[in-house]
């Protein structure tokens, strides 16, 4: 009896303390991961994905290259040369300012691709176009796959099907009232078959040095988004039209497919090729200028 | 007697309890943040940022937009319009296609700015090339910040220099070897006094809708950073130079200055002119076609 009545206190006392360690585990964790104390340093650290694939190496935080902007660093040994590119007078420069915007608010989205080939080399100057943005310590950490074989496309839409319906079938499971057609629409993406082309845009989240070791690549992420605005507006110049899909669940498996290395990941998917005759596209406005911009 | 023995296997019971609920609490919390088990929706969950400011909303997985395609969703309701942009020859496209390359091959990031002035109007078309990027389900999460004010430009300065030195003055401690006078030059921006004007380049991570909740700005870094791009492109176009830096440590403390609101963040600052008389690059070359591009 005197046993018994010794195990209570003890058996509090053990509740208490295992209590106190999961609470404080768990506060350490939400303070980490939240950045409360960030590090001083720019890149990448702490950047996780959805995709399995993505342990590799976004969390490399290098100090070599904390200043902010991006030309230093690595061309930093480089001699220097004259820089002086054309100029145009305040009229020119107001003329191809405002025929570069209409050009460009001409560009829409567009699902519907005629299967009419395209000459490759015009794909050529248009990723070669893409190729001229600027990036991170200059580490140009992109590579652009594209597919013009018939059976690489079909097998990319099998998976990229594949996986949205599968999204979808778990929205209908939550949202029964949907439209049944609406939804299927949605997953079924016939331009993957049609398009001539389909450029997958892969980010290189590092890069292996000749010693073998990691080379970081700071800003990839930003640095390949930039890259892919200047392939859109390449493809706009020549009348060519895509739409921007993210299609990362499916990441791995395309890259797998296209045998791209682990140090490779999907960022984009660019079905391109001419408007299909009947093509169509919502009828949306885009912002004004006094919504995008602020002066001081 | 009898309640103190009955009051053992209770605490026993209770302890397991608790044991068991901090245990399944915590590994539900690494796993949808380690993504072993991906949810299934696209979109920006579990991105933490360098910001002690971003703890908004990143963190929001909405499973209204899981379809990768940026069209769809938001604009679903919308009536359809045909669309058929200009369709040129092949002989044109492969003109129009070698003289975007040449034109953007020309850009290079330049620190040398002239103080010369630039017509705003110039910069308005600029900006508004630049807002007809594609965006997830058209959130179009973009604010361009253009500072003209001298005062507000050498405030941004100091804040921006005051950063840099810093993270320089915390390397010297690791490589005193390090040749001071080009540290100096690192962190020296002359650049944000001269330069007639600087573009902030704002995310906003969410919006708010009319009854005051979250709107989640699905790939709102991707989208911005994309719309970077086309002002890049636009910026090359009428021959003005810039330099793409990303000096995040500072992006809370720019955000106070500037009056943006808690949902924005800084992505980049370009400072905008025409290149000075001087200005150098350094001697750097870009990726052929054959390491930019994989063809199947």
């Amino acid at each position: 009896m005197a046993l018994i009545s010794a195990f209570t206190p003890v058996f509090g006392a053990v509740l208490c303390g295992i209590i106190a360690f999961f609470f404080f585990r768990t506060s350490w964790r939400s303070e980490s991961s939240s950045g409360q104390n960030p590090p001083r340093t720019s890149g990448e650290s702490s950047r996780p994905w959805v995709d399995e694939d993505l342990q590799d190496d976004t969390e490399i935080s290098g100090k070599d290259n904390e200043d902010d902007d991006w030309t230093v660093s690595e061309t930093e040994n480089l001699p220097h040369v004259p820089y002086s590119p054309p100029r145009y007078s305040e009229e020119e420069m107001m003329e191809r300012s405002q025929q570069f915007f209409t050009l460009l608010n001409q560009r829409r989205s567009v699902r519907f691709i005629s299967p009419e080939p395209v000459p490759r080399d015009i794909i050529h100057n248009v990723i070669r176009a893409a190729g001229t943005a600027p990036s991170g310590a200059h580490t140009e950490p992109w590579t652009f796959v594209v597919v013009g074989d018939s059976e690489t496309k079909h097998r990319i839409r099998e998976i990229v099907e594949e996986e949205e319906e599968i999204n979808y079938k778990q929205r209908m499971g939550d949202k029964w009232v949907n439209d049944l057609r609406r939804l299927r629409t949605n997953w079924v993406k016939e331009y993957l078959d049609t398009a001539p082309y389909l450029i997958l845009v892969f980010k290189q989240t590092y890069g292996v040095l000749p010693d073998g070791k990691k080379k970081t690549h700071y800003y990839n992420e930003i640095s390949v988004s930039i890259s892919c605005g200047l392939l859109l507006a390449a493809l706009q110049n020549v009348g060519l039209v895509t739409v921007t899909t993210t299609p990362l669940n499916c990441g791995p498996q395309l890259r797998l497919l296209l045998r791209r290395p682990a140090n490779e990941k999907l960022l984009m998917l660019l079905p391109v090729g001419y408007p299909s005759p009947d093509a169509t596209v919502p009828d949306l406005t885009r912002k004004q200028l006094d919504d995008l911009m602020v002066f001081v």
